[in-house]
């Protein structure tokens, strides 16, 4: 909703909207954590070292908002959440991987300098 | 240079160099105004309304170190500067576009919320 609301006001150009959703300093890496198929946070706190559990927590719950991710809590003792990544999660991890490969060139790139 | 050693010293991976490096407030707005035919960084700054010249300026100097940016300047009188992407940067162009099309199915998703 967030998002709507903001491409309406603002006239935001959807470009804009992608950014401003996975500019959140852990939100990538949070994605390719999930990708790479860690599902707790526990994981998430052990694989990210230097964010704090409720940086952590907010940037998923906005995931889980904006459509990215999907939040399941296991009744059980104690209890277990887990957070996998939705179609449109799945789309984000494809545009990731170009990126990454961009990122080899900029740095193979950098190297020449 | 910079992301060399940066990539060097903590082995961050080729996607957080590319994410650092187009995560400047105003990077990826720049990318998309020469990828629409503008030049000079007073159409930049008629373009992007909120950036203010030095920061723009920091902007620019960055991209260009960085290898995504060309800087001609024309010896002429007033002087004349002007930016174009490398090919580098129109990759990044391209991969911007994936974006793009990602933003607008997250537009559309969150409508349905």
């Amino acid at each position: 909703m967030k998002i709507k609301e903001q491409a309406e006001e603002n006239k935001i150009c959807p470009l804009e909207a992608a950014v401003n959703t996975i500019s959140g300093k852990w939100k990538i890496p949070i994605v390719w954590q999930i990708h790479e198929g860690k599902k707790r946070p526990s994981e998430f706190l052990r694989g990210i070292a230097k964010v704090d559990r409720r940086v952590l927590n907010q940037h998923l719950n906005e995931m889980v908002e904006d459509g990215i991710l999907v939040k399941q809590v296991f009744n059980e003792l104690p209890p277990r959440v887990e957070y996998s990544l939705t179609e449109l999660g799945e789309k984000l991890v494809k545009i990731l991987w170009h990126l990454n490969d961009w990122g080899k060139l900029l740095i193979h790139e950098d190297s020449k300098v």
